[in-house]
Formats: C-alpha cells, structure tokens, sequence
C-alpha cells in the first residue's frame, strides 16, 4: 500500500510508486490510495481534480510496464483501507513515515496483524533539497528537481 | 545493512536477514553489524562470545543459499559504519526503527545522502507476543516461538 497525492507527479513521487512496485513484485498488488479533492484541498497549494491525478498515475503505472497488479483508491483520510484491510506492507516517503507507524498501531489494537514499513529517502532536487509538490507549484523547480529561473 | 546480537539466531532474525538479502538482490552486498561482546554486555542476559555467533550466523547465510554477498563487521555502538560508509537501504526491526531514523539524522548532518529504511514487523510466538532472545532466554519460547512448557 501506497498514498498520496501525486499532484503533479514528480521524480520522488515515481520512486515511491517503483519501489512499491518492485516489492509487489510479479503476482503481487499494490494498492495505492489517492487523496479525494475534498482531503487534498487541506494542502497550501491547488490541487488538479481527483481524474486528471488519477490518469496521470495510470499514464506513469502503463508507461512503466510494471509488473503487479494495481488498484488506485480514493484516500478520504491519512489511513483509507490501511486500518481494515489485510496487506504486507506500506511504503512511505520521510515526511509519512510517522503515519505508517500510527497505522501499525492502529492496527495492533484492532488485533490485526503489523505490516512492514518501507520508508524510501526522498529525491534531491539539483539544490539538494527535498522535491515536493509544492517547490514545483511555486515555480522553484520542475518535476525532476531541475531549477527553474 | 542491518544488525544485531543474533543470539540465539530465532525466527524473527531470520526473517530480518532473509529480507535484507531478498532487498540486497544477486549482485547486491549486505554488510551484518554484529555487536561485540564488549557491546552486548548491556544486554539483560548473558550472551555467547562473538565468534560462536558469528558461526552461527554464516551457518545460516551457507544453507539458506542466499544470493546476495556478504560482510559481517563487529558492531561496537548502535550506528557502526552506517555514519560513514555509502550505502543503499538500512533494515531494521519495530524496535530499532528509532536508530535508523537517527542514523538518517546524523548522515544529514555529516553531509552523507540518507539511505532507505525496510522497518520488518516482529514474528510473533504462538502466544501473539513478539519472538526475543530475552523471551527465548527465560526459557518461555524456543528460537521458532513455539511456547516452552
């Protein structure tokens, strides 16, 4: 299981979806849980329509010929299907990992079984800061961590 | 990388090891921090002398056939060679997931790009709690959590 927003998908938002991929591995499934637009709209920055992040997401999945089996589903919250469903493992990125140690938690209390956790370091942009969503809304970087003027 | 005192080698080792292995992959290297006598003391119970588990767990690699290579170090504190040396993924468990976040910290500081964190679950014994050397010690559980009468 994976989540987020993927608006616009950049190069840390593809390490995490290739990573989570590659633990899947052939036969398995990643579940990616994408923010609704009502659960994005708490970000500082617009956000692109809930169908227009999921094609792009579906375009990337295709483009990549990934191997598992996938099933994008809407995130209303931090923890969707995390807390209810059976799965092996979460794959995080530094700034969630706190949630996916909540959802173990979570999870131990409703007697369900503790998943693994993967926390994939984040991707440097060319200033060797952090790419995010937002540093590429305000026009700092691009979508591969390249500075804009 | 991953570490620990591997004494006795149980059920919840094993699954740290094969993971790293499996995350590792042919062609890939795993480095073993195994704690020093002088490092282990501070455990609560006594601990059989490094060589013995060092044996113990080159045994292991050798008949699980495991793919990737690998170098066991002595591991003289909680961080080893993890604040210097390049490397790709620490893998740890529920309990020591605080140590990787902090080596993460401390490699930032040093200018050393973070690696990724594989947090594995704890095997659980047949009782639903955790598979421990401590619990294996008292002689509670054996090394595969099976309850001791």
């Amino acid at each position: 299981m994976v989540g987020g927003t993927f608006d616009p998908l950049h190069d840390g938002h593809k390490r995490l979806l290739d990573r989570s991929f590659a633990l899947a591995g052939p036969g398995g499934q990643v579940v990616i849980g994408l923010t609704t637009d009502s659960f994005a709209s708490k970000k500082i920055h617009p956000i692109r329509p809930f169908t227009v992040r999921k094609e792009e997401l579906e375009h990337y999945i295709a483009d990549s010929c990934l191997q598992s089996s996938c099933r994008i589903e809407p995130l209303n919250d931090r923890f969707g299907s995390a807390l209810d469903e059976d799965f092996d493992a979460i794959v995080v990125s530094e700034e969630t990992l706190p949630v996916a140690v909540e959802i173990n938690k979570l999870r131990k209390e409703k007697n369900l079984r503790k998943v693994d956790i993967h926390q994939i370091s984040c991707v440097l942009a060319e200033d060797g800061r952090w790419i995010s969503s937002t540093r590429i809304y305000r026009g700092e970087i691009d979508v591969h961590g390249h500075l804009m003027q």
